[in-house]
């Protein structure tokens, strides 16, 4: 007998036939002698549905009554679930985020979980109630309604996981799991089986778009195991879970890729103290978010070149700016290209391996891609090549590193 | 400078246009100098949408979570008019019930209000805010989602009224107000200015459907002056408030008519005391609402005849319940119509004047309509009579008692 978050995203929910299918499932784990806290998302369209209604009725929705909208999706999915589990004679109850006290900040939209009251929920399950919870919304302190983002539903599940010390969360969605690179480009792309926090953390910010990333930051910091499944084949997923021995032996677990990325270079502008700040101060009052960032000296000497990548949509802004500013700096020359992409490896083995970078560079090198920008951490190496390369760099890394053959 | 409480029902707010509209006048009555609180219900067909997927879902919804399910149309609707007042500059915050503690007791689907949290509303008003109240929601001592039924939205007004000590309540609907009859059936009717809440609760629980009956009590408990009127237009409707001297002058306020209504009776049963008591528990025990009673002695010696009136739905079971104890009790004939309806004049004039009975059976005589039952309270007398009658009863009744002329 264990103690499972089981969480139900938008498609598994998508209608209320498919909510008997999750209700079967439920029951299945119920009835293997399981203690359950099941979350869910709103039904699928649900939430654009009431974003529509929002701008609707303004182009900017206040961010507070917007939550409040925004809340009734999971609220109606949390009581059609447990109608369903209802009529098939099991004893339930559903919950909403203040109703457990699911504490956050006051961030509307993007509200970070602060607290569960677990015991709320702990008396239900002795009571021999499957607990049924709306994902995606908090309470504040002053007890306003707040969301937590779009996938915040996988954070509510981790966060109820922990607060219980719960045993497995199960991330029901619509895809097998995490795969070593989009199966749509590669075909040799494999489900991986186990995977570390830091790994998936790198995977999903860099466009693994299978868990929220805040959720994966919130199971790391409490160690919760995450098991992330397909609600439509009874298939294991893949195990996000602690970085362990036998992981190191795999150096690189996967490739990832993002096509929106554009890229201005500042080149040979007079090097002294505070370009960069004076540069960056700049672009970060346009409120725009800069990725990759590289200075580097330029053969002349006394000069520097910086680079810098940012999205798609804001090059135009961000060129400006430059255009701008090298003027005023005396920068020689500004090269933009705006379509780039952003190719990365990710795996905890490169703590212990060498060669991934050189092996990464050759391989890029061998298709004739030339490489940008290079940026790495310890687990994570990225290089911006022209966008066209993109799908050609993804499968020749995915080879050059046997991806193919799995990890499990 | 008055404190004025507003209530926007389902076909004020069918589209998001229409909340432009209500917000339109919610700004005017502010800028008018008046502190405001605005409830409002679901939007128009949504509680209905809900309903559905609750079946689709279960034959037999879960009372507890249909709240939970049918409570998020009017936070939707909150939401979205706070929305709209904040993008036309106003300051404005939406409440569900819990946050500003709606109490409520326990009966999912038809809860009492037991509270409300004036100091919280007074708080925001005090800030200069328009309060946006979820109508139609409470919260139960243990924290659960409570729903107030149908036109529950009207008792969530008049109740912060109540508890706010408002000047006003203002009750936005798609009426003009109420009128002395149906205006579809009598060209004559009128819509009265001024009327007591004994007089509307009358009229409500007698099928004029304009206000919901409980949220009448709770004025005439706590002597809330309410005003119902259209949303669609300025024109002054109809003050529901405490009786005046001046409304004795008006006898009669209306003639309501009811016509799902059907009769039995059990005639020429043998008296002896406890017979009324023995079937009348059997048809409450089959969950039936028995609206007229009444009990004769017959002409024979010693025989009695009970007759009875029960809503159509009902009729089937009561037939049944009816004649198997007619056979028990040694009754002589049970006399069954189910095309029957119920015709009342309602007016706190009878009080004090007589010759209103006799008035109203003269005129249902002339017309050669039959009376097969009477009822009479102190403000009210209700005739049974056979269903095709019933136009016809209502204009005569109408005009025989120069309600056309007006009250105002």
């Amino acid at each position: 007998m264990a103690l499972i978050v089981q969480k139900y995203g938008g498609t598994s929910v998508a209608d209320v036939e498919r909510f008997r299918n999750v209700a079967q499932r439920v029951i299945k784990t119920k009835e293997q002698g399981n203690d359950l806290v099941v979350v869910v998302s709103a039904m699928a369209g649900e939430t654009d549905r009431l974003l529509t209604l929002a701008t609707e009725a303004s182009s900017e929705p206040d961010d507070r009554e917007l939550d409040v909208l925004l809340a009734t999706g999971e609220q109606a999915s949390s009581a059609l679930l447990a109608i369903v589990l209802r009529s098939m004679g099991h004893p339930v109850k559903s919950y909403l985020g203040h109703q457990i006290k699911i504490s956050t900040d006051s961030a509307y939209g993007k509200a970070r979980i602060t607290g569960v009251d677990a015991e709320k929920i702990f008396a239900e399950l002795r009571e021999g109630r499957i607990v049924v919870v709306a994902g995606f919304q908090g309470e504040d302190e002053a007890g306003n309604i707040t969301t937590l983002g779009r996938g915040g539903s996988d954070t509510t599940a981790v966060a109820i996981a922990a607060a219980l010390k719960a045993d497995l969360c199960e991330i029901y969605t619509d895809v097998d799991g995490v795969f070593t690179t989009n199966p749509s480009i590669c075909e040799h792309a494999h489900k991986i089986n186990r995977i570390s926090y830091e790994e998936m953390l790198e995977m999903a910010s860099l466009g693994a778009k299978v868990l929220q990333t805040r959720s994966v930051e919130f199971a790391k910091k409490y160690g919760v195991t995450v098991h992330v499944r397909s609600s439509f084949h009874e298939g294991e997923g893949t195990i996000v879970c602690e970085e362990e021995v036998d992981m190191e032996q795999v150096v690189v677990s996967g490739v990832t890729y993002d096509m929106d990325q554009a890229r201005i270079e500042i080149a040979r502008v007079p090097d002294r103290p505070g370009i960069a700040a004076t540069f960056f101060d700049a672009i970060s009052e346009a409120n725009i978010l800069v990725d990759m960032i590289i200075q580097t000296s330029s053969l002349e000497e006394g000069l520097a070149n910086i680079a810098f990548t940012i999205s798609k949509a804001d090059f135009p802004t961000s060129l400006k700016i430059a255009q701008s500013l090298a003027k005023e700096l005396g920068a020689k020359e500004v090269i933009a290209e705006d379509e780039m992409a952003k190719i990365s490896m990710v795996g905890v083995g490169m703590r212990s391996h060498s060669g991934v970078a050189s092996k990464m560079f050759g391989t890029l090198a061998k298709e004739g891609i030339n490489i940008k920008m290079i940026s790495t951490s310890e687990i994570k190496i990225s290089c911006v090549i022209d966008a066209k390369y993109t799908e050609l760099a993804v499968r020749s890394l995915h080879d050059a590193f046997d991806l193919g053959k799995g990890n499990g």
